[in-house]
């Protein structure tokens, strides 16, 4: 089996819907498994997501885009990967990342290449959305990738809506893309 | 008086809207001139445009993005620089961007982000947008920065609307307020 | 005066050397003030320092480069602006940055990128280092702008070198011409 | 056979040097077979180009890094990628990237990550370096990545170096691991 981690911050609930969404599309692939580590509020993983992580072929970030970036609590985890950069322990790995704020654009690119940048980092395999936009006249918010990410999955929780309202239909269908495409990928090239 | 330039390519005429969108709003600033320069599709500037660039105060940027990034005939006129570069012809002159693409996010942070980065090769002191994005439920494209740029000014032309139909109300009105903020810090430093 | 605020978070304390050369360019400026506020390990400002931020013209930025990109406790800092930030407090305040890190390049670009990114979250206006590189054979660690950063300023610390050994000669006056030029700019449009 | 395509630009030779060495890294692994494309000083690449590069398992760009991205003659390249874009012929494709400037850090960065930009648009998947840092006291340009890209090889080619002096060696054996590394993902993926 290719197992996917789905490593991710939520701040009010947007993105962890989005990480489901993700976990739901990886999961769902023939000869796959998606577990999903939930970073707290202080920025630590729960007992036992190191070792796990160390075991999966493809590992996703997931955090909001605050103030430009990455949350902090996200940031304090990737510093902590700084042990298993040392020893190559996430070389290969497949990654990829997704992310959601207020805004229609923001400054989520930014978040979606910090991810890039640290998987480059630990030496993965970074796979993308791998879709077109949906980026005509006709489109909105319930059409896949109308937000339009290319290296990951975007999604936008207008700034008063719950998550129940928000991100809505055609950002969790892509995200749940960016996890059937990821674990595609990690079983196909598992061998 | 303090003189703004706005040097900008624009393939289908959408950029060149927003362009002249920015320069009424730097013109429209008491003490402000505003020049636009547009590259032409050989990548060239007009006749006497280095010299006009090298007299101005605060020189703004636009684009296409194509590709992820800005337009290669708006990069040969970065790679033409090089000139006034070596000369630091341009240090301590204001420098602004804006963008525009067929899709909502698309990789428009990218192309501002290069008109940045080419901007502080240059010693030029940065002016973004300085505006909050409209990010309720009860916005859309009819209201300023929607798009939600922060570095710089963004616009979404869907691909199939013409330059007449887009960029919208909300994306011109912006473009227009980035003019006006430039001109006005233009203006407020001169001394 | 010109009231220069200088925010960083340092490890080890080499980017604290930095930040002190920062601190003395600008404090060295005739009619400019220069004050340091150290992040701490747990991502907190000393008390006191949001209301003395608030007071500032000018807002540097520093910290080392983790895993590409600021580490998690200046991380922690920007989040906790966003209370600024929906009040527009540091609104055309200039912003500049700096950072280490132990490798020759690494991802020190991406974080100045993110202070430039949090910089215009806050519609501040920034100011780079403005010098050109010395990026000739005979140029090394003791030069000014060896180490070659343009959006702002970078300092090499290999990772066997304390604090005593490196930031090196050339780094510690890039931070400090930094300073001087920020602050410079800051007496000259404070107006 | 794992074919591995090699698209680039050079100014001056010292980025085609580092492209023959990423070449004869990719062409040394059993079952791999390694083509460089020049791209003219045009922008336009040799006749058949185009339709090689789509028979390929996997294309690695290069360019120097000039005003702070690719030269523009890579750009023109990648906005003509817009025709392979549309029809997705591209996709998943393995992508990398290489460049060379003057300065020991610049905006190296930048070109990269505008390379890694170009390949998700076209939903490649990026493998990048996989190396650790050279990044102690004793390290110099002669060593394996002393440089220290992560996501793509880096070159440091001082402005009065010619192509017989610069790439350094440590250098060009980094660009040699990037062609060896991305050729021996493409025959362990290509199934």
């Amino acid at each position: 089996m290719a197992k996917v981690g789905i490593v991710f911050f939520s701040g009010y609930g947007h993105t962890k819907k989005q990480a489901e969404a993700v976990a739901a599309g990886a999961g769902g692939v023939d000869g796959a498994t998606a577990e999903v580590f939930e970073i707290d509020q202080d920025g630590n993983l729960p007992e036992g997501a190191w070792e796990s992580l160390a075991a999966k072929d493809a590992i996703i970030y997931g955090s909001p885009t605050y103030m430009g970036g990455p949350a902090w609590q996200f940031k304090k985890f990737a510093d902590a990967s700084s042990k298993p950069w040392f020893g190559r322990a996430w070389k290969d790995k497949i990654a990829g990342g997704f992310t959601n704020s207020a805004s229609v654009n923001g400054d989520k690119f930014n978040t979606i290449m910090y991810f890039f940048t640290l998987s480059q980092q630990h030496g993965q395999v970074w796979v993308g959305l791998g879709l077109l936009p949906a980026n005509k006249k006709e489109n909105g918010p319930e059409d896949v990738n109308w937000t339009a990410g290319f290296a990951g999955a975007m999604s936008i929780s207008p700034a008063d809506a719950s998550p129940e309202e928000a991100p809505r239909a055609g950002d969790l269908e892509t995200a749940r893309v960016l996890g059937e495409r990821i674990a595609g990928y990690a079983v196909k090239t598992r061998g």
